[in-house]
């Protein structure tokens, strides 16, 4: 019987085949900490009595959900973060240099096969260059940083076939809110997403990213893209066998196939305030917005910014419209400024913050309020996650969101 | 008997000739209103019994303290605004596009001449293309809105002479600095600076605004520059005769005449925690920090970033030390993306934020805890200003900021 690719990363991870349910002791390749919970995972691995860190070159550390800092607490968690830092010997800290699950794989952290761990519900955004990566709490962090290894349940597997060409209006983003909206926010619990098919086999390592970035929105353990030449690429390596064999095989079992024609797609956002509460921009066109969001770990790479600057060529945001842009990295930002992205963007009116989380987490960068309307690229329209309670979030493609931006209402982008 | 620029300025707004220390009332040319104060222009205008503005064109709303907004509460600023505006018929109003200060003179609304008054203490800065400009509270701004009328007390004038080349490591900053340091905070209280001397002669308007903008820090009503071909240039008009006019009479009466010899002057910094507390950098070298600041609406142009850029080149701040570069407007920070300037200064390690207020007034953008160290470029580095109350701000120009950045040190810049 055959192997889906969760079931071959475990298996080669531990030595023995594994099959869904079995409960086993991984060893971790990788994890990354940030800096909201620094001081909790800080206090509790002393707690539990460790000394030293497994291995601190495994071990990553990001300021980027404080980074600048908004509030004079912020800085306390830079603090606490850097003196961790210096007792424990590690070497792989970011403290500006953008958002953590971008620079996990921009920075060559993570590779494929690999098993990674992060105090981040998005960290399966890493499956995109085929690795097992999913979020786990401070407690657990501590221990692996203690010790190196995590058990885990073996997840089932969703297979996801995505088939065709898509419309040019129709991003990355609107298949893995399609996604979300068929399965229900717990459609996928604890399960993996394997995306398959050519629509995925032709796309950009970035647009992987934003799919398996929200793949948590289903409940997801993790969401794996088969490596191919352009992870390879992207992540500066040669493919090993055991790389290019994290493929799904034929007889391998599924829980569940889901197929999508591209063709058959539409542009779609998350309405308020459930991301599995998505409908056709077509459907909800016309509302008016107050401010819209380009950027996140979600949709802050730079084919993400070149779609939106595309839009916003030679045109401005309607007057009362405030546009932010985040780009996701430090990296990011200069190949924006240097292929004339930014000079596009901010002539459109954007305000073109500092590659961080602010805003996608409500720290910062645009705060919303009551009766306000944002849409947003970002991964989560929770009530309150952007400012008041009394905001409505609707979470869109980048072009989408552009489109939205000039027009000071929602419509279907062209 | 001569008279001093101030003099001349009320003299042709009023139509008769003028002595210091006589009340006159004025017809306002401008008026400059800032989101943190628009909510209270608006409700004291209305108590007054107001029903319109005496002319919507020449008042103008800038959003820069809370843009973008880091609170809820700031967004109501917004809010309040944008129905001030509607309701009056205001049409100069600039939602993200950079510091008050900057726009003014950037968008053209001030010229030389010009009697301008601003919801903001550093509106002084308007005297760089010699307009009398100055600072007021929003019970006053609402008494101009409805008149277009404000009396004042003629000021005495100190002339304040300064010649020569500037050694390389100085810059327009350190003389403002070093000033303020020789009249102490309130050496200049109600009274109008009026800068001449070859050295002023031979700055740019960017490098003449810096001082303007900092002569409140002295208590001056307003600090003069003579307009010249830099300044028609610069405001795009041709200087009329009345303008060209503006320059101290060589029997004009002065309450005190300062002069300096610019070869005589070093790099200074302003030390915790009055700007009047002014020191040769060369006697605190050494004192290590944890952040640096360049920027703001005293030195965030074009030639602040360029300066920094220059000696940021091929290098990087210190590990522990975070840099926030904060450009004056939009269209700097065009022009800095353009020439390459922020392409340097994020591969320096920057954090580049949006054109605004943010850090310099202690809102967002790089907020600093107990105990840390700051050395930033803006004009005030009073008690809790940039985050808690003992945070530690030494005030310097561009050049000497970059250099301590790389030191993470206070250091002289070579």
């Amino acid at each position: 019987m055959g192997s889906t690719i969760i079931e071959k990363i475990i298996r080669n991870n531990v030595g023995k085949e594994v099959k869904p349910g079995e409960i086993v002791t991984v060893n971790v390749d990788r994890v990354m900490i940030h800096d909201i919970f620094i001081p909790f995972v800080a206090s509790k691995f002393e707690e539990m009595g460790f000394t030293k860190i497994w291995n601190p070159d495994k071990a990553v550390l990001i300021y980027d959900h404080l980074v600048p800092a908004s509030q004079v607490d912020d800085t306390r968690h830079f603090r606490i973060g850097n003196e961790f830092v210096e007792k424990y010997g590690m070497k792989n800290i970011h403290r500006s240099d953008g958002i953590c699950h971008q620079l996990m794989t921009e920075a060559g952290y993570v590779k494929p096969g690999n098993i990674v761990f992060g105090t981040d519900s998005h960290t399966t955004t890493y499956g995109c260059v085929g690795a097992f990566s999913s979020g786990i709490g401070y407690t657990e962090m501590a221990s692996i940083l203690g010790t190196g290894t995590l058990w885990i349940r073996v997840p089932e597997t969703i297979k996801v076939n995505i088939t065709g060409k898509l419309p040019d209006n129709v991003m990355a983003k609107d298949i893995i809110l399609k996604l979300i909206g068929d399965l229900g926010a717990d459609g996928a619990t604890y399960k993996a997403l394997e995306f398959a098919g050519d629509t995925v086999e032709n796309m950009s390592v970035a647009s992987r990213m934003s799919m398996s970035n929200m793949a948590i929105e289903a409940g997801a353990k993790c969401a794996l893209f088969t490596p191919d030449e352009k992870t390879a690429k992207y992540c500066e390596i040669e493919l090993t066998d055991e790389q290019k064999d994290l493929v799904g095989d034929s007889d391998a079992v599924y829980s569940r196939v889901i197929n999508y024609k591209a063709e058959d797609l539409v542009p779609v956002m998350a309405c308020p305030s459930n991301v599995d509460n998505v409908k056709p921009i077509s459907e909800i066109e016309g509302k008016e917005i107050d401010q819209v969001f380009i950027g996140s770990c979600t949709n802050g790479r730079l084919e993400d910014l070149m779609a939106a600057a595309e839009i916003l060529k030679d045109k401005h945001v309607a007057p009362f419209v405030k546009l932010i842009v985040t780009p996701a990295s430090r990296k990011i930002y200069r190949q924006a400024v240097e292929n004339g992205t930014m000079e596009i963007l901010s002539k459109a009116g954007a305000i073109i913050t500092h590659p961080s989380c602010g805003l996608c987490c409500g720290r910062t960068g645009g705060i919303l309020t009551d009766g306000e309307t944002v849409v947003a690229t970002n991964n989560r329209n929770f009530l309150g996650r952007m400012g008041t309670s009394k905001v409505g979030i609707y979470l869109a493609s980048p072009k989408s969101a552009a489109a939205c931006a000039i027009a000071g209402k929602i419509v279907v982008p062209e």
